[in-house]
């Protein structure tokens, strides 16, 4: 929730400039975003009536040689009618251009806001959409590997140490090297694996009432399983931003509306339990590893980790598993 | 440079609903403002054809018994052909509204960029824009003290001590020593007052090319000596902003372009080196402070003191006087 890098005016219009959207008439440095840089940008348009844009600066994490598969992967979607922004090629048809050791990318602007409370009707619309996702990028020719799959929830673990854990909550080293241990063993290997958005919370959701107008913030992108997509979004969807209430209406229509577009197999519905413990792992270990390795007073304010522990503890609950029973 | 409260789009799209500007479509929050947050939001307009705001929260150091004085100024001086944002005034007619214990506001949006590096074209409408405000403010009917005059620079330079002020730089309390003493004995008294903006920066106006379309951030406004506004512009266009690079050519045009719209009596004018000495103190003062009061690491990164001292020195040698003469 930062801007990392001051982009003066000048500066600004000049890269504008190496697009053909017209001239430069408004700036702002937007809140969003944990390891780029983003401006709202207006413009005049090509035809004078105006036009908005992401600028994106690609600051840390991201390695400038995996922007052609996201920023290629947006033009892919939208091209299927998925509701995702659209790169702008510059003038000489780049997908991105270089500004120093940095990486700077114009991408459409999509209204709608990220909402905080889903409802049930909201969530029919965002399965739908992440299942019109998964069928659209069956084509999509690029591939990449998962850099936050199991292996590396166990790196993270290891790299947080039990003591670590320990500190976080007393609790947490056992619930851990259990889960590490039984996920490892039952991580299913045969099911159905396409592109997936892999980070697809409510924050990287632009809807307006009911209606999904923009899927955003691809860079966990990847290659893997199609239904543990399913699971980080049920994760991401279905609690209270703190791990508890857990919303059965919510739940049920993300299913729901994913089917509709996209029927699961049996052997992804029976997955579901395992992979949705995979998914509260995953952003239990990330948020773990930051919150003991982020200076205090840091810009970014760590996430509370425990709010992805309480739903891994849900989620390893057999009496939950008729959560994702057909109905 | 921060958000420093969550609001989510079911929050936000309930406090638009209180104003007639039609429905909540975007809404990003804006890297802008030290002691508030800004969001940009976008809705369907009256007419269904879109229109933008900058909706702010007051979170800290605005006392919210002054933000009529502030609200209705804009208010007061966009009916007068000034540049400025209008205050969208709710359905109740209120120019802010509470929510818990802070105000928030909702204000027009205006196009344009803040320029980093001005040319004197630039300058001379700047100058222009400063004179039409001040006339344009005579008859603003409320009136506000400067918080930041210099009784209380004197204040600061006492709160942060000679030591303090050694740790920044040796120099720094012999040079802010002499120069209160000595602007304390010759601050004038009898120059025309108004209401002035106090913190007319490079990033409070927004431009598109040499066209100022937009003065910001009206919350220093107060009635003060009017040409005490010019001698603090000068010092906030003329130099680089580490102080160094005095820019003949952008001073000339600065002080042309406002004696324009309002000539300076030689009264005024005689003054102005003494009156650009205390606006230097005064950023030097409030830079010092800031500087030796930010915790390490905290959220907003403290301005270099010393961009100021280079400035005082530079208005304080005699050499220099020259620059406010008349052409």
């Amino acid at each position: 929730m930062a801007v990392y890098t001051h982009l003066g005016a000048e500066d600004l219009a000049e890269l504008i400039a190496e697009f053909n959207v017209g001239e430069l008439r408004s700036a702002k440095g937007i809140a969003e975003g944990v390891s780029n840089s983003n401006w709202l940008i207006e413009t005049s348009g090509k035809d004078g009536q105006g036009a908005r844009f992401i600028l994106t600066m690609y600051e840390f994490r991201i390695d400038i040689t995996e922007l052609p598969y996201f920023l290629g992967l947006l033009d892919h979607l939208a091209e299927r009618g998925c509701p995702v922004p659209r790169t702008i090629h510059d003038r000489s048809g780049a997908l991105y251009r270089h500004i120093g050791d940095k990486a700077l990318a114009l991408i459409e602007f999509l209204p709608g806001v990220s909402v905080s409370h889903p409802t049930a009707g909201q969530a029919l619309a965002v399965g739908r959409a992440l299942a019109q996702l998964h069928r659209a990028a069956a084509d999509y020719p690029a591939s990449r590997a998962n850099g936050m799959d199991l292996a590396e929830s166990r790196r993270l673990a290891d790299a947080c140490t039990p003591a670590g854990l320990a500190e976080i909550d007393p609790a947490l080293p056992a619930l851990v090297q259990r889960e590490l241990t039984s996920l490892e063993a039952n991580w299913p290997q045969d099911l159905p694996r396409s592109v997936i958005h892999a980070d697809l919370f409510p924050d990287n959701v632009l809807m307006l009432g009911d209606t999904v107008t923009g899927l955003i913030d691809f860079y966990f992108a990847c290659n893997d399983i199609t239904a543990y997509d399913i699971a980080v979004t049920h994760a991401a969807w279905c609690f209270a931003s703190d791990g508890t209430g857990f919303d059965r209406a919510v739940s049920h229509a993300l299913l729901a509306g994913y089917e509709a577009e996209r029927p699961l197999s049996a052997e992804e519905r029976a997955a579901l339990p395992v992979l949705a413990q995979g998914a509260a792992l995953r952003f239990l270990m990330s948020r773990a590893y930051d919150w003991l390795n982020t200076p205090k007073g840091a810009l970014v304010m760590p996430k509370d980790p425990m709010a992805f522990a309480r739903r891994l503890e849900f989620y390893a609950d057999p009496a939950n598993r008729a959560v994702f029973a057909a109905s």
